[in-house]
C-alpha cells in the first residue's frame, strides 16, 4: 500500500483530533487511499510536543516547523496551529511541494486568507481548509438531498453556533489575542456557520450585522449576529456566540425550501431532521439517524444505529484529502479548499465592516 | 357577580378565539373578576356574523361595528377584525367610554399605531393589545425567572416565528393585501417576536435587517430577518417567515444570560427549557412541563401534567383584562398596552426601513 | 336545535372536566349533535356542589344523585363520582331511561363492571365508559393508520402510564381506599393502558405480572407490571405507576408492526411519532403535529399547529356520545362502551390474580 | 511502557470493535495502563482473517484459535467469536494463564456460562464479560448518581432494547442458529438489558415473562417480554426485540427512585435524562450532555459537547481491563466479570422457563 508521510504542526486540540484521525482512518476506511505515516510533529513547547510524538507515534518532534517543511519524507503538511501560524508555514510547505491542510479560519482576515490561497494555489498542491463539519454524515446527506432537488428552491438558511466555554474572564488562550486569533467567536465558530451556509446553500452576497464583546477586558468578539442574503435569493441569519450558557457545541442550522426543510444540531450530530411537503397525512419532520449502509461515510463504520462521535468527522475529512491526493481529484466541492477558506473570511470581514459602519455590506469575492 | 357587556368585532379566527375565551373564563377562572356578557358581534358578512352570534351566544349580530360603539350595555370592545379595521372602531369605542382590546398589530404601521395609542390613552379607558403569547404559562414563567435575576445579565435574545401556511400562490386573504394588512409576515408574526423580545428582554434600540417576498405576485413580505440590539446591551436576531415548510406554529426563542438560559417553542407551548449555571455535575437544560400548582395561571386548570392548548392563552389574557378593569389596575407590565402595540410597530417599521436603506436603524420611540 | 338535559354526578376533577366539555362543545363543535343543557349536579359536599352548579351553570345542585335519576328533564346521566358510586347510580339512571356515561374504571372489579354493563345494556340506552384518551387526535389517527393497514401485522404493544403525584405518605383521597377505589394505580391509570392496548391492538389474551405497594400504610397498589399477549399474536408490556418521579402524566405507548411503528406520549398529546419501512433513504420517525385539517377532530379547532389541551379530549368524547344519541348510532368502536369498560376490568383483575398466584393468566371474557 | 500481547478470536463486528479500541486506547487514554500489542488474530475464514490481520496490524492470522492459546507472547485473550465458540477457547486461554475477555452472552445458557465462569475463575486470571454498555459515560454517571444516593430508594427499573435488523426472513447469520447462538434476541440484546438492570439496580429475584418468534422458519426468539422483581424491592420490566421497526439501536431504560429518576436511550448515548425531586419550581428532567471534564471517562476525550461514538465505549472497557491487569485490581464492580456474565444468563434462562411454564420464576444463583 502506498504511503504518504505526514507532518503535523500543533499538538493540542486540533493536533490530537487530526492525529487520531490519521491513525484511525488507516484501518477504519480500509483500504485507505494512502497509508498515512506519521513522520514529524512540531510545536512551541518542546516537552509537550515530544510527548505528543510518543503518544501518537510520530517519528520525531521538533520545536521548529521548518524542520517539517524541509523533510523530504513528508508529503502532506497538516497545520493545526494557532491562526497566526497558518500563513507562513502553510505557504512554505506548499512551496516545498507538500500537499497542505490548514485549520480554519484560513487566515486571520480576508487579506491574509487570500494571500494563503493564492500562494498555495500557485504551487499546484492539493489544499484543504479543515472545515470538518462538511464531513458530518448528516451534513453530507443534507447536501446530497439538496443537490437532488428534494428541497426545491431554497428560501432560508438560518445557522447559529452556540457555545459557552468563554464565559470566564480569567481564562486566557491564544483565541482571545487578536494578533494570534484575528477575531473571536467570528473566526472560531462563525466561520463554521458561514462555511456550511455556503456548502449547503451557495454564495453569500450581503450581510447586515454586528459583533459584540461582553467580557470585560477581552479584545476579541464574543458574539456575532447577522442577517444575510444568498446568491440564490434566499435570506436568513448567521449567528455565533461563545456565551450561550448551557450550549456546549450547539451548531444548529435549518434550511427551508419550496419542497421541504432540513434541520440539524451538532450536539446530536448523528441526526438529521427532514421534512418533505409530499402531501402525506402523517406530516412532520423525520428524525433520521444517519447511520444506514447507504448514508454518507457509513461504509466505514458499524451496523445502523451505532452512532459515531465528533472526532470521527476528521476521519472522513482526512480520508477525503488522501483520496484527492492519491487519485489526483479535486478537493472541492465536498471538501473545503483554500478558496473556500478565503471566501469564509471575506464574509466574516464583511460582518465586521457592517458592524462598524452600520451598513449592509455587499460582498465581492476576489479571484 | 358584576357583569361586563362585551362587543366583538370579527367572527373568524380571532373572533372565535376571543369568544371561546370569554365563555371559558367565566367558569375556569372561578370566580372571574367580572362576568362577561356577550352582547353583540359585528362583521361584514351578515350571514356569517349572524351564525357566529348564535354559535357563541351574543345577543345580536350586526353588519356595522358602530352599533356596538353605540350600545350602552357594552363596556368592553374587543377588536378582532382585519388590521385596516383596527384604528377607527377602536378609537371610536374608547371615545365612547368603552375599555378596548385590539388584536396585533395595533396599526398597519407605526404612525397609525401611535395614533391609536394616543387617541385611546387620552380617553382613560383600559387598553390591551392582544399579544396573547405573553399569557402562555411558560412565557410568563420565563419572565418571572428573569425578573428574579435567575439569568443574570442577559446577553442574547434570538427569536424566530416560523409558519408555512402562506406557501400557496393561489391563496387569497386580507393578510396579503397591503392596504388591509399593512405588512405581511412582519406585522402578522414578526410583531409577536418583537413583543416577546421586549417583554422578556426590554427595549430594542437598533435593527439591521431586511424583508423578502418569494411568492410571485404577492405584495406583502413573506419573511423578515434582522440583527438587533437591546437597551440592556444584549444582541440577537429576530426572524419571521410564513414559508418555513414543516413549521406550523413554531414561535421559538432562546435567551442567554450570565447565569443561565431559557428556550421555548410554541409548538410545545407547555414546556420551558431552563438551564442554570449552578455548578451541578448533572449539567443541562431542564424540560419544565409548566403545569405545576405554583406555575403561572395554573390555579385555573388541571392537575400537573395535564396540558393546556393554544386557545387557553386567550383565557388568561382576557381574564387579565377583566381584572384590570374590575380592580382598576394597570394592564402593564404583564399585559401589552397600546403603547406596547405602538412600540412593536416602531420596531417593525425600522426593519422595513433598514431593508430599504441597507442601514442599521437606531430606533427612537415617540411619546 | 334539539336539546338534551344533562345530570352530572361529581363536581371535582372529572366533574370539572366533563362540565367544561359540555359547555365548550356547544359552540366549538358547531352545530353540536344535540345542545347540552346542564340541568342538575349532585355531590356529597352540598356547599361545594352548590358552588359547582353556579360555576358551570347547572340549574340546581343536590346532595342526592337520586334527584337526578328522578328528573324527567335529564336525558343523559354522567357519572364522574368515585368508583364506589359507579354501579348503583349508573344502573338506576339507565333503568330510568337515561343515556349514561361512566368514568373509568367502570366498576371496582370485573364482577362489578360486568354487572353494570349487563344491567345497563338490558335497558337499551346508550352507554359510554369515559376512556377519554381514545379521543386524543393523535390516538385516533393512530387507530386510523392501523385500520388502514399502514403498520402491517402488529408485533408489539408496550404501554406505560407514569405519574408521580402519589409519592406522599400523608396524602389522603378516595383513590387510596380499597372500598371506594377498588384498586390503586391499576384501576386508575392501568385501565387506560389496557383500554388503549385493546383500542389499538385488539383483545388481550394473557397476562403475567404483579402489582406492588411502596408507600407504608397504603392499602392499594402503587404500581403494576405485566407481560401480555394479544389475540393477534403480538406481545408486549403494560405498566402503570403513580411513583415515577418527574413523570406527571406520561402515558406513553409504542406499537411495532411489520410495516411500521407508532409512538406517543400524553405529555405531548398533540404529537404522534410515525415510522414507515418504505425504503426511504431518509429513514426515521416523523414527529407528526396532529393538527391538520384532515386529522381527527380537527374540524372543530384552529389552524394547523395551534395545539389543543388535555381538557379538549373530553369535548371530542362527549360530542361522540351526543352524536350516538342523536343519530342512534353505536358508541363503539371509537368510543368505549360499558362492555369495553368490563373487558378492561377483566384484564386488570387478571393482573391481580397473576400477581397473587405467580401464574400467567389466560383471560376469558364473559358474554 | 509495559506491553501486553493481545490475541483476538473473531474479526467481524466485535473483532473490528475491539481491535479499534485496542489501537485507539493506546493514545487516547494516554498513558495507557499497558500498551496493547496486537499479536495474533484467529477466525474460520482464513482469507478474511488474513486481511483483518493486515488491516488492524496483528502480527499474524490463523485459522485455529489454539495457536493463540499456545502463543507465549499473548497475555490477553479476547474472544469476540460466535457464542458457540465462547466456552472452549476462553477456558483454554485462561488455563494457559492468559487474562480473558469474552463477548456476551458468556455462554449459550446458564449452565454453560456457569461452567466458563467456574473454570476460568479457578485459574486466577482476570476475566471480563464484554457488557460494553457499562462503559457508556452516561451509564457510568447514572451508576455514580445512584451510588451517591441521589435517587433515594429505587422503585422501578424498566429497560427495553429495540432493534429492527432481524425483520428479514431471508437473512441468515449464526445469530439465528440455536446451536451457535443459544437464544435469539434474549441472548443478543436481552442480556444487555439484564446486565444494566443489575449494574444500576442490583440483583433480579424473579421474572414472569415469555419469548416469541415471529419470522416464519426462525428457530430462535425474536422478542422477549418480562415483568421483574429486584432484590431491593423495586419492580419493572425487561424487554428486547429485533423487530421494532424504526428503532436501530434503541436500548432505552428508566429508573425511578424516591428522590429522582434517570432515563437513557442508546441512540443518544451521550445524553442522560436526570430528574430530581428537589422542590425547584423549574421542575423537570435535565438533558445532560455527558461530556464534562468531571464526567466519567471524559479525561480521555474532547472539550465538553464534542460527543463520542458507540465504538468509543470499547475504548473505556478495554482500558478498564488493562488497568485491572496492570494494577492487579478487581474488574468488578464497574466492569462485568464472568460471574456477571453467568448471572445474566441465569436471568435469561429464567425468562425462557417462565415463558414455557407460565409461572413466575424465582431465581437462585449458583456459586
Amino acid at each position: 500500500m502506498e504511503e504518504i508521510g505526514v507532518g503535523m504542526l500543533g499538538y493540542a486540540f486540533m493536533g490530537k483530533a487530526h492525529s487520531n484521525a490519521f491513525k484511525k482512518l488507516a484501518y477504519m476506511t480500509w483500504p485507505p487511499p494512502l497509508m498515512p505515516k506519521l513522520v514529524g510533529i512540531a510545536g512551541r513547547d518542546t516537552g509537550a510536543v515530544g510527548e505528543a510524538a510518543e503518544r501518537y507515534g510520530y517519528d520525531y518532534a521538533t520545536g521548529d516547523w521548518r524542520d517539517l517543511v524541509a523533510d523530504e519524507r513528508i508529503g502532506l503538511f497538516d497545520n493545526g496551529g494557532p491562526n497566526s501560524l497558518h500563513a507562513e508555514p502553510t505557504i512554505a510547505a506548499a512551496e516545498a511541494g507538500k500537499h497542505v491542510i490548514c485549520e480554519k479560519p484560513l487566515g486571520r482576515d480576508a487579506g491574509e486568507s487570500y494571500e494563503i490561497w493564492q500562494r498555495v494555489a500557485a504551487t499546484g498542491v492539493k489544499h484543504l481548509c479543515a472545515f470538518n463539519y462538511r464531513f458530518v454524515p448528516a451534513v453530507r446527506l443534507a447536501r446530497e438531498l439538496i443537490e437532488a432537488g428534494e428541497l426545491g428552491e431554497i428560501r432560508h438558511f438560518r445557522g447559529r453556533y452556540l457555545q459557552d466555554w468563554a464565559d470566564d474572564a480569567t481564562l486566557d488562550t491564544w483565541r482571545f489575542h487578536p494578533d494570534e486569533a484575528g477575531s473571536g467567536a467570528l473566526g472560531d465558530i462563525g466561520t463554521h456557520v458561514i462555511d456550511l451556509g455556503r456548502f449547503l446553500n451557495g454564495e453569500i452576497t450581503s450581510v447586515s450585522g454586528l459583533v459584540k464583546t461582553f467580557i470585560p477586558g477581552r479584545t476579541v468578539d464574543d458574539a456575532l449576529e447577522a442577517a444575510v442574503e444568498f446568491e440564490n435569493g434566499s435570506v436568513g441569519t448567521i449567528e455565533g456566540t461563545r456565551l450561550a450558557l448551557g450550549r456546549r457545541n450547539a451548531f444548529q442550522w435549518e434550511i427551508n425550501g419550496s419542497k421541504g426543510s432540513l434541520a440539524f444540531d451538532m450536539e446530536r450530530l448523528n441526526e438529521l431532521q427532514v421534512f418533505r411537503a409530499d402531501g402525506d397525512r402523517a406530516r412532520g419532520f423525520k428524525t433520521v439517524l444517519v447511520s444506514e449502509t447507504d448514508h454518507p461515510f457509513w461504509e466505514h463504520w458499524w451496523p445502523p444505529g451505532h452512532i459515531i462521535g465528533w472526532g470521527d468527522t476528521f476521519v472522513h475529512e482526512l480520508h477525503h484529502m488522501l483520496k484527492a491526493i492519491a487519485d489526483d481529484t479535486d478537493v472541492a466541492p465536498y471538501g473545503a479548499t483554500f478558496e473556500d477558506g478565503y471566501r469564509a473570511s471575506e464574509v466574516g470581514d464583511a460582518i465586521l465592516r457592517s458592524g462598524a459602519s452600520g451598513e449592509r455590506v455587499q460582498i465581492s469575492y476576489r479571484g
